[in-house]
């Protein structure tokens, strides 16, 4: 079998009409549903691309692994998804965007190449590249946030694109009175980008895919990845008027959360891109770019879901369907992702495995707690090994896609460390105190601080939306403590003991004395004979009265 | 300057005479305490060897760097003292034992041989090595304990001792009636060791640290870790005889300690090491060659103070003498180390800094609560740098040495992972579930096991001997909580972001827009005209009618 891993960047969980969003057409991810199985409460463990991708690929939590931000190193010998896989005889491939930033240092201090084949896999997170693209060449006058190269920059080029960045200056901007309208300007996001349809990222990545998966000699798991619907928010024809105002809801945002919010909160409401998704002009150019970039996305999924079906391949390939994180799109009056309510921590998970033990569950909705870290652990049992709980802290998905109802969790975790932010900044914070935990029991959200304020609580039940903060409710002491407790035992888990197996461990125990170790002896009688043969015997030589 | 980090093997802090021990005379330990600082309350990060090594050489507490027992291999890539002070310029050598399980999976997952210079110093945690070895030559039908080879062994060799272990049948036998008495039953401690005293492990290794001394080019730091007092107890005449009854102190222990003990120090009582140390001869036999032990390696640091002070080393070379954990020695019916109560936990921590900054301070005693992981932090200032806390836990010591008095730590924290041992099979643990944790905050001492069991707690002043278990106490439920809340700060402290330090992450706050990522324009009339020069401009070709 092989492993076709999808993820669209920045896709909110709600913007699939097979999760009823009621404008939203995508047939194509909900045909993988009625393959497969939809979980609905399903989190990442951390609302930022850089961190949850990291999460995904190691299949541990952002403070085991430590890349708790975008372009914070992943440090050097931490163990990917495609270490695991490998051992089981399974090829792990990068098609698109990580956000992996190598942890140069650490691999010139263990005298690491990235050009050897093992330096490479280091810096691409474990994956051989197929075809990375990370998709943001964004330049300003500090440079590139991005120096790696682009493979679609240069597919753009060998096109004909007239430009030193034409992701920049055609995938991602449209044209007015012959000028560049670029994408980064909201203003511009119900333009058509500059570019054939055919050209433009999803369509490419889906052609790489395709060719992949003609190509790749199995069995492989492949990492697609798309930039989309990820900001520059603007999309080509015929995608870019799809969508109008009629489709554009409401904001779900409340007066009452904007009286004494949570200090956190409130830096991020009062933040540059928070004031943008507060003015309705915003919302309504992003909003149907924004859907206009989902459906494009959904077309070409059908063609590479197509050819999947008619090369016969779809019979033994596990498809998985996510995101790294959802976006406000001015709910809660805030834009982007990186706090805890559902449009930005809350994901899509799909998951079709065409193995007839999945059979039973085709077409269901699963609403167990599903933590992003799920995932490793799953491939590594779908690709036959035994799931490593000392390294992968995911719990396989298999179980449920083939009807059983493992006891599972009863709550997920989510983090977020936003040190590097201007809000950090803002409230006078030290990095290590810029850090927010989230628990999440299925029906009250807290967010913990690491600075000491105040935490956030919702209850969903009574609260969908998540706009009365119960944090400092009296009646809700006893619910906290709760959730404080979850947070406190994941707080001492058992995370880096990375190089010794639980199984390693009890094979091992009182193993000792028979490799001679013996601390309790008085006079050798206490254990068998044999134990101490190699303390018995003729002393060869005398040396006490020399 | 220098820096000579000795550390003697399972020491307890309360056997030196400057510690107040009533029949060891140490002048030589006292000799670096009246010209140095010794600190009164230093607790190890891990009462066992390896675990407890591993924080001391990274600076990290257990759980952070997963080499949580003896054996556990430290990740490759862990970042040690080696590491960190070479960046500084100063080489960092091992001379005798380190414990250290090179972390072979991952170094091969890395392509890192470990006879090349940086495999080598992944395998020995950091080190260059001038002489490791590890002492502890225990060979049983399983084969050795210890495959590795042993420097000692060779020069017992060398000089004639007719054995392939001399270890075993010189260095640590005595001899009876012609045959071997092997050191590792206790009822041959009270003999003389059946080899030359100047042939024995403790003079071999400081001749090695001389040699090093006269040979090294600086500057250096050289970790000189003694076997010593570390079992098998015996001892070379004329220290095997130095001691008898009359300086065998009764067991610090009592009856009520019997009396529904918590489940996990019942464990422990009844294992054999404790039973054999319940017996009072195996305690008249033990204590004296303990104490011969100390005496001898007592005598070899004036050897090597001597040396230094006659080559005008003395100057230049700042010393530490600690241990990696203390001995029960059949108090609290234990025998060994492995819990929390003083004895095991607690270790001398006499710091010599040769600098006239440090001479308001010398000879005076310091209570601050010090962690093993501040040696770390302390070598890194004292070879001139700053200490890295995004990797480094522990906090520099050299404050304290230069009388000032330091905003410091409110509670310390010791781990012990029990996993692999019998007494987590016979309580019927899993291995993640056989952790413990202290917090000791300078009057209350807490322990919390990861598996469930109610807390223990001892309050030192009213009860030094820590007898009196008030982890069920209802008059101490508010110390319960505050002990819980100090352990549930560390276990979400940031401990694994080591790729960025909290001042490159200062740095960073807010410079994307400057490299052109600005998810908040609307017009772009938002930043300054530069920020956006790169999205504005004529449009090169029109595709949009494509």
């Amino acid at each position: 079998m092989n492993i076709l891993f999808i993820m669209y960047d920045q896709l909110r969980f709600d913007y699939l009409s097979c999760a009823g969003h009621p404008h939203m057409h995508t047939p194509n991810f909900d045909r993988v549903a009625a393959k497969g199985v939809r979980f609905s409460n399903a989190y990442v463990q951390s609302p930022i691309c850089g961190a949850s991708r990291m999460c995904y690929y190691t299949g541990r939590y952002a403070a085991s692994h430590g890349a708790q931000w975008n372009g914070f190193p992943l440090r050097v010998g931490e163990v990917t998804i495609g270490d695991h896989l490998r051992k089981l005889g399974m090829n792990s491939w990068i098609i698109g965007k990580t956000h992996m930033q190598a942890d140069a240092e650490g691999m010139a201090r263990l005298g690491l190449s990235p050009d050897s084949q093992i330096g490479a896999r280091q810096a691409e997170c474990g994956f051989d590249n197929w075809c990375r693209d990370d998709g943001l060449w964004a330049q300003g006058p500090d440079g590139f946030y991005d120096e790696k190269r682009s493979p679609y920059n240069e597919y753009l080029k060998s096109k004909g694109y007239p430009s030193e960045n034409p992701w920049s200056d055609f995938a991602n901007a449209g044209i007015t009175d012959e000028q560049i309208a670029s994408g980064w300007m909201f203003r511009n996001a119900d333009q058509p980008a500059n570019i054939r349809e055919e050209d433009s990222e999803t369509p490419w990545l889906t052609s790489e895919t395709i060719r992949f998966v003609e190509e790749a000699e199995g069995p492989w798991m492949a990492h697609v990845s798309f930039i989309k619907p990820h900001w520059p928010y603007i999309v080509p024809a015929p995608y870019h008027n799809m969508y109008g105002s009629n489709h554009v809801p409401a904001p779900r945002r409340h007066d009452m959360e904007r009286d004494n919010p949570h200090p956190v909160y409130g830096a991020y409401m009062e933040n540059k891109i928070a004031s943008a998704f507060q003015r309705e002009e915003v919302r309504q150019k992003v909003i149907p770019a924004y859907m206009g970039l989902i459906k494009q996305c959904d077309d070409q999924l059908g063609r590479l879901l197509d050819h999947l079906e008619a090369t016969g391949k779809m019979d033994d390939t596990m498809i998985v369907l996510t995101s790294d994180h959802g976006d406000y799109l001015g709910d809660h009056w805030l834009g982007e992702k990186d706090l805890f309510h559902e449009q930005s921590v809350k994901v899509p998970m799909i998951l079709f495995d065409p193995r007839p033990e999945a059979d039973t569950t085709r077409g269901t909705v699963n609403d167990a707690l599903v933590e992003s870290i799920d995932l490793a652990a799953t491939f590594v049992e779908a690709a036959g090994g035994t799931v490593p709980d000392h390294i992968i802290e995911g719990r396989s998905l298999l179980p449920w896609l083939h009807g059983e109802t493992p006891d599972w969790r009863k709550y997920v975790i989510s983090e977020y460390d936003f040190s590097a932010t201007p809000q950090a900044a803002k409230l006078g914070l030290e990095p290590r105190d810029a850090r927010l935990f989230m628990v999440f029991d299925g029906r009250f959200k807290m967010m913990h601080t690491a600075a000491g304020y105040r935490p956030m609580l919702f209850d969903l039940e009574t609260d969908p939306d998540e706009f009365v903060d119960l944090g400092e409710s009296p009646d809700h002491a006893a619910t906290l403590e709760r959730l404080y407790s979850h947070l406190h035992e994941w707080g001492l888990r058992m995370s880096q003991r990375v190089t010794k197996s639980e199984e390693a461990i009890r094979q091992s125990r009182g193993r000792s004395g028979r490799k001679g170790v013996m601390p309790f002896l008085y006079d050798g009688s206490e254990v068998p004979e044999d134990w101490t043969k190699f303390y018995r015997g003729p002393a060869p030589k005398d040396y006490t009265n020399d």
